[in-house]
């Protein structure tokens, strides 16, 4: 038995092909998150990380370190099962914004750490941090009273929680190290499994809009992160989701809350709705409130959309973070329409233009430590697979500043098609991956 | 024409097997040497050179980059031709150490920078170094001064020169990123160009006690160099030479100073004057002081080493450097044989073992602030293709710390084979590359 190896010896490991020993992960996150192995060392492991991979042994203890280096909030006290939601990121993405008060609503506690934004796909705390009042930072035990009273909580992940997957992130950021199956696979679980949740429903987003490109990769990210959650006795399904347009019709901060408010009161569009239902009918098997063939699960999560159970919840939650849920939103003081050039059927209106449009009308950050606003976005008057005549408006862009409605339009070159044909519009669900 | 790339976008573009523009790699050395761009980025983009290389036309730009980062010497005052030498380093290497004073016998003038040891390879400097007085910085008019009036200087590289592949060098070292073919020709061959001589051999050797493990890669290496030579008017010609077993019999710093004096004085072991020899005739014709199919060459320099003029223009060059040539060197104060366990002849003596036994004796260092031992090194009584009894020394273990003595004879268990029969001995010279 030997100890684990020099940081230089074990990068150089990694680098030719070879195998490290639980001793040397655990030994190199631990350095690292004490500070005595440089970041230089660690930008040159990340990287041969990306050309060699990592095993399923190197990849649970690259977790297990992950998630020892921080503390590992305790949700047993929470008098209901306890189920997440995270998803990889897509535009127009609002759906913890509706699931997590749609599941407290029968009988589950979501406790959904969430992320800011960055790039071309939103963050759910800056929605939320739209409304009026709303805090997204709590404390642990400011969390969990929430998650018991409510049924749900949106908040910030805190420092505390696997702190080397946010020094890591961070590092991989800005050293082209991001897309990394292994890499992104541990960085999430880590994450959700030091927060406590006994279960885990995985969204992962593919197409233009997405951080996958293909069903491939997607599906090798989700069988990876089904058997890190299994591994850690955190229950976890995962699905496979289109993301070429945008879901929903509206993109951006605080027309993402109308949106999902709207879902909540039974009148929101039908693939979000689609979507919601389908992996809410999952956190309810995962979380034991329906059997495996239970088609009454969804007749009741589409019920409580309907008869206020689950905005009941969500305007519960908001006051609990401070919100003001009867406060007015924020409103775009400029906007632009972007018309159809012909009349037709829309064949494609592509999420990543649509993305990043929003993110240069200001509802995006370029770096972290940017504002974002909470007005701006784009709204989509019509989808895939809707009429339109020529002259009218697909896209609305707001903005808070009239000057940068110019550089958004641009964005949208040549991201709608308009044919004489509807296209086939598939299903938003893929696959479904369970262990 | 755009401008060159962001950091991040050019690991990602290194990553993802594109190409560089001359720009991109021009200004990301430009930014790494003012301190733009941290060291995390540069060890990530090393990575990603390490796993999907540098084509020619990026190499070039990496090495003009390197030179362009600090000043480049003029030697066209001096009033000789300038030929230099560069070995990739090897067990027992002196050859500098006669090389340098024998060209200046015969009219050329040597300006050789050279370093300290890293490793189990020795160093240049450290060697020199044990002859008292005997000094290696010096500032680029006194090398200058002192190789116009003796011939040859052996100097450290002043910081002044590509201080960028300094930087970088470094970097690799604690991120293991050594090992790269197009790396280590930028590295090399951009302080060489820098320093300003018109025409330089290399040494790349190969074999258990070199860098370079086999063939293929070494012959990659020297064509990559000659090539780079040649695009900035620098006449190179590479030989591949064998390193399995030390050159000559010592091995450290004092005892390599001695040996380089015996051979200076005719009396060096055959290995060793070969290779000076073979080195030395190229070095000559490149300087234009021979032709290309000129034999007595190689006897003039055979009889230079005979007669004393070799001798005494080493003898020129130590005094320039303020060393006493007359002055005694450290002798160790400890000492250790390892003994024949059998009758026969000597079929293999491993070359990274006695330089890994030197190093741990004292002769070289682990971290480059170390100092080392003067007296310290490994005497090769016997080599392959010699006779040897049972009991007699094969090796001689010098230290001037007894306790080091036990772990360095570790290091030599296996590292001695031998038989009924002598073995084949191959000539040192493999193969030579020119352009």
């Amino acid at each position: 038995m030997t100890g684990p190896l020099a940081t230089v010896e074990l990068i150089r490991r990694k680098r030719d092909g070879g195998r490290l020993t639980d001793a040397d992960i655990t030994a190199l996150v631990e350095a690292y998150t004490a500070d005595l192995v440089p970041d230089y060392q660690m930008a040159a492991f990340l990287m041969a990380v990306y050309f060699n991979g990592l095993d399923s042994a190197e990849l649970a203890s690259l977790t297990s370190a992950m998630i020892a280096s921080g503390e590992r909030l305790d949700l047993s006290g929470v008098s209901r099962p306890t189920v997440d939601k995270h998803s990889t990121g897509g535009v127009g993405d609002k759906v913890s914004l509706v699931l997590a008060p749609l599941l407290a609503s029968v009988g589950a506690a979501v406790p959904q750490l969430s992320g800011r934004g960055l790039g071309h796909t939103g963050g759910t705390l800056d929605k939320l941090e739209s409304v009026p009042g709303f805090k997204s930072d709590l404390g642990p035990s400011e969390m969990v009273k929430i998650l018991d009273d409510v049924g749900c909580v949106i908040c910030a992940a805190g420092p505390g929680l696997a702190p080397a997957d946010g020094r890591l992130y961070q590092l991989r950021d800005v050293t082209g190290t991001v897309e990394s199956i292994p890499l992104i696979a541990s960085s999430i679980m880590s994450k959700k499994i030091a927060e406590g949740t006994s279960s885990l429903v995985l969204d992962v987003k593919v197409g233009s809009g997405a951080f996958m490109p293909d069903v491939g990769s997607a599906r090798r990210l989700a069988e990876t992160m089904v058997e890190l959650g299994a591994e850690h006795d955190v229950k976890t399904t995962a699905f496979l989701t289109r993301m070429d347009e945008p879901l929903g019709r509206a993109v951006g901060n605080a027309v993402e809350v109308s949106e999902s408010v709207a879902t909540l009161s039974g009148e929101g569009p039908d693939d979000l709705i689609h979507l919601t239902v389908a992996l809410g009918t999952e956190m309810a098997r995962l979380a034991g409130l329906a059997s495996e063939g239970d088609n009454g699960v969804g007749r009741d999560l589409r019920a409580a959309l309907g008869d206020g159970r689950a905005r009941a919840r969500f305007r519960a939650m908001l006051e609990a973070q401070g919100g003001d849920p009867d406060a007015p939103l924020p409103v775009a003081a400029n906007r632009a329409s972007v018309a159809a050039e012909r009349s037709g059927f829309v064949r494609r209106l592509d999420a990543r233009a649509v993305g990043v449009a929003a993110w240069r009308l200001g509802a995006g950050r370029g770096r972290k430590e940017d504002p974002v606003s909470a007005a701006a976005g784009v709204l989509c008057h019509r989808k895939p697979g809707e009429a339109v005549e020529e002259g009218e408006p697909v896209l609305e862009l707001l903005a808070d500043e009239a000057g940068l409605l110019a550089r958004a339009v641009e964005t949208l070159a040549g991201a709608i098609d308009i044919g004489p044909e509807p296209p086939e519009c598939p299903p938003v669900v893929i696959e479904v991956v369970r262990r």
